[in-house]
């Protein structure tokens, strides 16, 4: 249950034991371009999509450096760990950052948003971090932004990183220019692809002011695939296996029924977490459906709490990141979770909490039950 | 017989099928350690190791943003593709780069390079591409440099991506500052992790001026290694499981051993070949001993020859790069490589060259397993 790497289905991995073969073969170009299809299905556009052999922070990274140049503006907003961040990359590309901040587990307000493009008539480009991942933190109105960007032209870059795949997203309707995301999260595959996907306004930037760098420049990806499908670095062919097949598992259930499932079981988590007494650290308007960070109860050890957890019960949480360290905990709600994950987690949380002697309440399993039903 | 990605063996093949940790655990610091630690040994550094999750070019990109500074004075042999890509990347990091160039399938000579130091007592750091994998071209003179950093303390950093794990190789006793390699080549690990080991002075270097970026500062990796044996970013963990299990065959076959079988089976290949009547693109004392670069007879056209050589007898080999496409073909000859392959590598070339209408040698094969009979 950790906010990824997630499980891998079976199926996904064994696709991984396939011979090497040439990342100059047709092999390879059939490989590759059912892997990039497959990438544009899931992200609802037309667009390019180019898989990068890194982590998910290397694809965030991409954004910025293809993009970004120095005295660009840029609005951001920022709430946590991996907003910071990428606040940090945009200084770091010279970029003049209007940063939104609010406090962790909060988002900034719609109408905040667009008053900071009211003062900005000259921003370049908005970037967000769809689902603070440090906080359970996830932001609403992604579907909104677009009328403020189109209003001078400028670029609308969602980091999708924890989330792509488990919520609600069409990036072409909703005018995103830009959006990544990484494998091992919403997607149920194995760490270590990273897509990114670019639509033609941003690629025809991307061409023409390619940054001074080898392996994430992005003109580089462009041009080779349209050559001829292939990648211009050797990718890492057995995640890139992992990948293909776990998009095709993606695809035969149904974008649609996979974010239904998953939004059913993070209520349920919700729900029956709340039953015994652990409070969301998320405001209620901002708590991410794959991310379930809670607060832990006066004097609950972390450390404790965790390895109890994962020795006893073989469920795995995450901690909390920077200050949040020792205060909350986080459960994945990603990829496969079903319901027999949400009852077993809930349980074995409240086993746990009666095992360290804290007062817990025998009605949260059938609280979770209830909202599990329609599954 | 690809010059990468090689075969890959069952047992490091099989290791990928571990279900997935969190990368904050104790599960993953054993794993990562022990990673490490064999890198290091590989290497022959009591230095540091970092394990990219990046294809090779990353981790050379890597040594450039890591230490090239504007206006630093860089001195790099140019020969071919990868070293005209690393020159191309110094020269974006803002370096003042003398280039030693020299036509393809020959190396700088040694005096050149020193006279190159004494005309520049103010250069940073020396750069060289140790094995030029699109030419099948190898520098001899790697534990000679040393004497000549040794003058102003500069920096010595060898790109070893298609080489490290097939010929031999002291980081220490040649006073080497910064060396990678990509795990698909002779470590005969999937692509997709590699390596960069940074001696005491480099990384020192490296934390007090780290570069503005985020997925190759390895400022962070040592930061996070330090404090708890972590990666900053989520790593490829199939990928590492592989890469730890291929270092494993590596010590336990014995370095010393697996540079002998390198050398034999290249000599075996250059031989035989030649027998047949194919001359090796490199100059004599330039010919790799992992990659085999042959020139095409008069006539023979490539895409038909490697094809059927793929589709009659399932041997891979590689094209040509750049200008060189069409006019040589490469052989890999790392990681797993035995006599079998280099028996089944002539037979098939010398049968292939028999349909295509090419008189060849029957003797070829006697040629070979005469210098393969040390093994």
């Amino acid at each position: 249950m950790l906010p990824g790497p997630t499980n891998v289905p079976e199926r996904v991995m064994r696709s991984m034991i396939t011979p090497m073969i040439n990342h100059r073969s047709d092999d390879f170009v059939e490989l590759y371009e059912d892997a990039v299809e497959k990438t544009k299905k899931v992200f609802r556009t037309d667009g390019e999509a180019v898989c990068l052999s890194a982590s998910g922070t290397g694809a965030v990274e991409a954004s910025v450096i293809n993009l970004i140049k120095k005295g660009d503006k840029v609005i951001i907003p920022v709430n946590g760990e991996f907003s910071g961040r990428l606040s940090q990359m945009l200084e770091w590309a010279g970029a003049n950052v209007i940063k939104l901040e609010t406090a962790p587990g909060t988002n900034a307000a719609f109408d905040d948003v667009k008053a900071a493009f009211d003062n900005n008539k000259d921003v370049k480009a908005f970037y967000c971090v769809w689902n603070e991942t440090s906080t359970g933190t996830m932001i609403n109105y992604l579907d909104r932004i677009k009328d403020l960007t189109a209003r001078n032209d400028s670029y609308y870059v969602v980091d999708g990183v924890s989330i792509v795949g488990g919520e609600e997203l069409y990036v072409d309707k909703w005018g995103i220019d830009v959006c990544m995301t990484g494998a091992q999260k919403a997607f149920a595959a194995p760490p270590g692809i990273s897509p990114i996907v670019v639509n033609k306004r941003a690629k025809k930037y991307m061409i023409e002011n390619p940054p001074n760098t080898m392996y994430f420049n992005l003109s580089r990806y462009f041009k080779y695939y349209e050559e001829a499908k292939h990648t211009p670095f050797t990718p890492a062919l057995p995640l890139l296996y992992a990948y293909r097949e776990a998009l095709s598992m993606i695809l035969e259930e149904g974008l649609d029924a996979r974010i239904r499932r998953h939004r059913i079981c993070s209520q349920a988590l919700y729900s029956g977490l709340s039953a015994i007494g652990l409070t969301p650290f998320a405001k209620e308007d901002a708590r991410s459906t794959v991310v379930v960070a809670l607060n832990y109860l006066e004097g609950l050890e972390d450390k404790k709490f965790r390895n109890t957890l994962a020795e006893k019960f073989r469920v795995l949480v995450a901690g909390g990141f920077g200050n949040l360290k020792g205060k909350v905990f986080r459960v994945g709600c990603m990829g496969e979770v079903n319901k027999y994950h949400v009852m077993r987690t809930i349980s074995a949380i409240s086993s746990t909490l009666d095992m360290m002697g804290y007062k817990t309440n025998p009605d949260a399993l059938r609280v979770a039950e209830e909202k599990l039903k329609p599954l």
